[in-house]
């Protein structure tokens, strides 16, 4: 039954995929394709036949974390308030990059470091997705002009680098990022200088 | 003449520290001691004198930096305009951290990256000599009350981090700061639901 073979294969390939991303998140650079095996309850073969390398496991989980994001960038597009959808995804963006750490430093691991081209890629998508979210908030008023999308991500990957050795990272990256939505200092804040 | 000798070493202590300032930014962990002798005129003994190690001499270089922005963050604190002397001084800090990248690449290179309480020292000098800046910006009502000194240089780092391997890093760390000041979303922006 070839059907059912094909059927068999993508849900074995949906349930590594499913595992990898749980033993990324817990064991960073530590993941073994052995381990993932071993908790999907198929052999390292399988595994290898759909993912040849530990690399090409890792970046599938990426892309699969990244196609997510431009899947919800896509839905609150259709929220009504403008900000509160972009801010929505920024936030979402933001957890992506503290959980993604253990990713990244795997395939720093692996040697991917040097793969701008890689990089560019995910932005490019991310930067395509979110921009009519982007947009809809600049038209708003609740986005001053001039920023991109690709800006924005810069700014939160920064965040996630700068507070990766904190005693709680996501809490700091959060509450850093919401000083940079406030403004450090907006013009509206400050009193001209007569005060 | 004892006295004479002391002042020719203090001469030539400041005298390799400016060379190494622009060996580092030049060089970043390809700066060598003896290239520092050499543009100096003296032996490498007597810069080993002065910095046994190349590590030592790099810490050096550092030190002295952060002296400068806490001596200009005292400066500061005497000018009219709390916000402008604010962002002045946060805009040096942004310099600083731009450039200092050759410096911390240096220092990872000898296997000081694991250094937190080194790091902590230089944030703590750094914290104590700006929060009169900070405060005095909060209190004009120019600065948000919340942020800490710490708050807004590990924001600058992150940033410095984030925009390392751009074409014009400085420009760009720029850019993203200024977003970052003037608020990505700031409240008073943002319209009601209602437009």
């Amino acid at each position: 039954m070839p059907g059912q073979q094909r059927a068999d294969a993508r849900r074995n390939y949906a349930r590594i995929l499913a595992v990898a991303e749980n033993e990324v998140a817990a064991h960073g650079s530590g993941a073994s394709l052995e381990q993932i095996a071993r908790t999907v309850g198929v052999g390292s073969a399988t595994v290898r036949r759909h993912f040849p390398t530990r690399r090409a496991l890792l970046e599938a989980v990426a892309q699969k974390r990244i196609d997510a994001l431009c899947a919800r960038a896509h839905t609150l597009t259709g929220v009504t308030d403008s900000r509160t959808a972009l801010l929505e995804w920024l936030g979402e963006v933001l957890t992506f990059c503290v959980r993604a750490r253990g990713l990244a430093a795997a395939l720093a691991h692996d040697g991917a470091v040097s793969e701008p081209a890689h990089e560019n890629a995910c932005t490019a998508a991310l930067e395509a997705a979110a921009s009519p979210l982007l947009d809809r908030a600049v038209q708003d008023g609740a986005v001053a002009p001039g920023a991109t999308v690709t800006d924005l991500i810069t700014l939160i990957v920064g965040i996630t680098l700068a507070t990766e050795h904190h005693p709680d990272p996501a809490d700091q990256a959060n509450r850093l990022f919401g000083l940079a939505v406030r403004g450090l200092s907006p013009r509206s804040l400050a009193p001209g200088p007569t005060g």
